[in-house]
């Protein structure tokens, strides 16, 4: 295991975020509040410790697979552990455990919370809360592969390991323009929001951090009754917003290339435009006995499920309270998730396609134990390799989901909120039903369970491998003995991974 | 299609049925019913059908896969449709949807039931519905297969698709043998049954159908109070049987062949065990705040958990009362199941400790992507193939239980409720949580979801794909469509399938 080398990345890390961090200090001065020097103060602290990190550059700077991966579940780790200090200093959330449950949350993207009251919180507070989503949605990493010097397949490692999805795509032939291009994407987009938000009737310090949690598919709302407290008009933009960060990124790319038919043609996309529109349907049908207007019953349904089903958590409806076939589609939209290659989290639709698929090849080979298919997707045959990399994951996600379920089911809460915390925290989505439904929130969990929910997060949004890889003593104690033996386990030109 | 092939096994497991059927007319007679005579009647109606399919033999009596596969579907669900008449002519239970759902019930061994007062039932009913759990534990077609004159693969793709477990074992070289045998173990310990609970206070006519209902892991009782309306000699015999009847039945072959070590050594029972010690650790930590003795706590902890894990479902204590975690370990031991090559349902532990290595591999490969490394399972490498079909397996079930959920959720039960009866009618347990917990029952359904819940009983017996294939249309069109072009799918004697 090269230390220096993750070391040196998570300097770099640490440097970007005390960048990062004098954001909110800056709106806190604009608001005249003391609570913004904590961030000044752990923005320093960042910059010195991560300049440390940096001065200690190894002079070989390429990765193995396994230190790429780690080094990124490490990263995130690391970003939290800063990111949560300055509310415990300013006092916002006293709880260190709290406030790194709300930063993990951040982070990650999930959106889940421990705070009962949100608006009590100082803007500079609120800002970095919701900024910590919007730098979560693309990930800290992808933003530095656009400037770090690193050799051979490297970047590819490192990108893989922080990107959603079962395959990364590249747009240009190399990383770090992927890279630039992605973060350009994610930043119009972001703004072509906060223009159309500027129409509706919200406060600018409500529109940024609303812009921050739907990008970042976040979810962290500056209001106690999140979406709801703002017009019909910003309800429906934050929605179409929603669906749309949750869209592959490569649709969009295709469009700047002016390939529209291939991007109206990308089978992900339109999975998940019909699983939206089939939700929406039996949420509304199933809801009709309300007393809303069928406007107000669509406009609901439609938010909840494009916030439920890009993970951003968002809600203008207590669905807690809908009928239970409205609810089990919610939960079942968890599951499936944004589009691969999105902000979004979850399973992903395209995984969810493919396994799909498998059971029917399987059920053919079944019935015709001679027949040889392969599965298509998106007009490509899906290669061998990919499947049993899907079906692995799901598993691992259901193995994952099972024994935290059973953790924080000491807690003696209810079936349906223990069952529905772990959607909420390993899909990164927010609430959930029960107790941690629209209304409730995460604080009354155990510290325990809070550390369970919190690895959950970070699995989900590392998509399993790299958290377990962290989390394996094996993998340390395999680093530290190749080091010891000199072996070197560094990637030649050569050896450099496939990039698809 | 060769319809004609299908309708003569259909026929005979009809005939065999009719003559099963004149058990329950017997007992009524015993208790001087005048229900005895419903049975006797319908009986010589299945005679009567049995014989005139069977009259209708084709030459050549050999099976293409898909055929095999189809055949045995359809006879589960024939049995489930002739099963039902005595209830509804003797008035029992007046609606015929609620007697198939019962003999459904009975035959996949769920032993979910829609009866409010078991104990208002004549005894020849009672004894025909827990003669059905016995019957299904191990299978009409393996008994069927002991006599039938079938060529080359045939026999071995009718039992591929009614034994649980992803692949089916033979203990002697042709299948006729391996069907006897597991014959006799099932007789032998269902008499060992019988003599045990012989010492304990109960009736005869009860010990009878605890016998069934055990051997069988179906788990219907003749008393409101299942087994907790007997003493705690009588649970806990019935608790070690239900353990028993759970087990790999290779394991008892094994010992009778004297193969005492490796018995022992089998992979797949040591997990089991494994399983069911931690998991009565935990409910017994986690109930340790009630009322009753540790000896007490700890005899409920392991029959509840027994049940469970074989797929029974008898209760002898309301697990609904109990805290989350408790309730949570029992949901959990419910996906796990029985072993492979039992009479019990479920996932089966050895496709969850085979996913589990496959996890780890993964992991090992996601590090090192140069790695090459197989799985090993009971001492031998697992191939390919087998990891494949457990993974897709693994996908459908989840596949199956999401489109379940989301149905009967339009009944408006509660989340809870709708995870469990899944649960519990998928895995062939019998109750659930909530509403369809021990003191509850399947009756409040709508009759779409017990045609649901009814379809996830047969689907889950057979593990799945032969009831899919059923219900794909297009396989049936495939099959006319090959009989209409003359086209042979039939084996030819080289031709016929490895037999594992």
């Amino acid at each position: 295991m090269n230390l220096r080398n993750i070391g040196y990345i998570l300097g770099c890390v640490i440097d970007v975020e005390g960048v990062f961090m004098l954001m909110p200090f800056i709106c806190g001065l604009v608001y005249g509040e003391d609570e913004a020097f904590s961030f000044a103060l752990v923005a320093v602290i960042c910059l010195i410790v991560g300049t440390l990190l940096i001065l200690l550059k190894p002079k070989n700077m390429s990765f193995s697979a396994r230190e790429g991966v780690m080094t990124v579940a490490l990263c995130w780790i690391v970003l939290s552990l800063f990111g949560a200090i300055p509310f415990v200093i300013n006092g916002d959330i006293p709880s260190y455990l709290n406030a790194l449950f709300e930063t993990v949350s951040g982070f990650t993207t999930t959106g889940a919370s421990i705070l009962d009251d949100v608006e009590a919180l100082s803007h500079a507070s609120l800002f970095w809360r919701n900024f910590t989503n919007w730098i979560g949605g693309m990930g800290v990493l992808v933003f530095l592969l656009a400037f770090l010097p690193l050799k051979g397949g490297t970047h590819m490692y490192l990108m893989k390991a922080e990107s959603p999805g079962p395959s990364v795509e590249k747009f240009v032939p190399n990383v770090r323009g992927t890279a630039m291009i992605l973060y350009g994407i994610y930043v119009a987009l972001s703004a072509l929001e906060f223009v159309f938000l500027l129409f509706g009737d919200i406060p600018l310090f409500d529109c940024i951090c609303t812009v921050f949690g739907t990008a970042g598919t976040g979810g962290f709302a500056v209001r106690n009754a999140s979406i709801a407290a703002y017009s019909a008009y910003v309800q429906w933009v934050v929605a179409v917003f929603m669906m749309l960060f949750g869209v592959n990124f490569s649709v969009y790319f295709l469009l700047l290339m002016r390939k529209v038919k291939q991007s109206v043609l990308y089978e992900e996309i339109r999975w998940y435009f019909g699983i939206i529109v089939v939700s929406c349907v039996i949420i509304v049908v199933n809801c009709f006995d309300n007393a809303l207007s069928l406007a107000d019953n669509i406009r609901n349904a439609f938010f909840q499920v494009t916030s439920v089903i890009s993970s951003t958590g968002f809600s203008t409806a207590d669905f807690n309270l809908w009928h239970s076939a409205g609810k089990t589609v919610l939960v079942l939209v968890m599951f499936v998730g944004a589009c691969a290659g999105s902000t979004g989290g979850g399973i992903k639709v395209s995984r969810i396609v493919i396994m799909a698929k498998s059971i029917k090849k399987e059920l053919l080979y079944y019935a015709h134990p001679k027949s040889v298919r392969k599965i298509k997707f998106c007009g490509k045959v899906v290669e061998h390799e990919v499947i049993r990399t899907i079906n692995v994951f799901f598993i691992t996600y259901v193995l994952i989901y099972a024994f935290s379920l059973l953790i924080i089911s000491f807690d003696d809460a209810s079936f349906e909120t223990n069952f529905t915390a772990v959607v909420a925290t390993l899909n990164n989505i927010g609430p959930g039903l029960g107790d941690v439904g629209p209304t409730g929130n995460f604080n009354f969990f155990s510290p325990l369970s809070k550390i369970v929910l919190m690895f959950n997060m970070v699995a989900g949004r590392l998509e399993l491998y790299p958290l377990l890889l962290v989390f394996s003593l094996k993998s340390w104690k395999e680093g530290i003995t190749d080091a010891a033996k000199g072996v070197s386990t560094r990637l030649h030109h050569s050896e450099k991974p496939q990039e698809q």
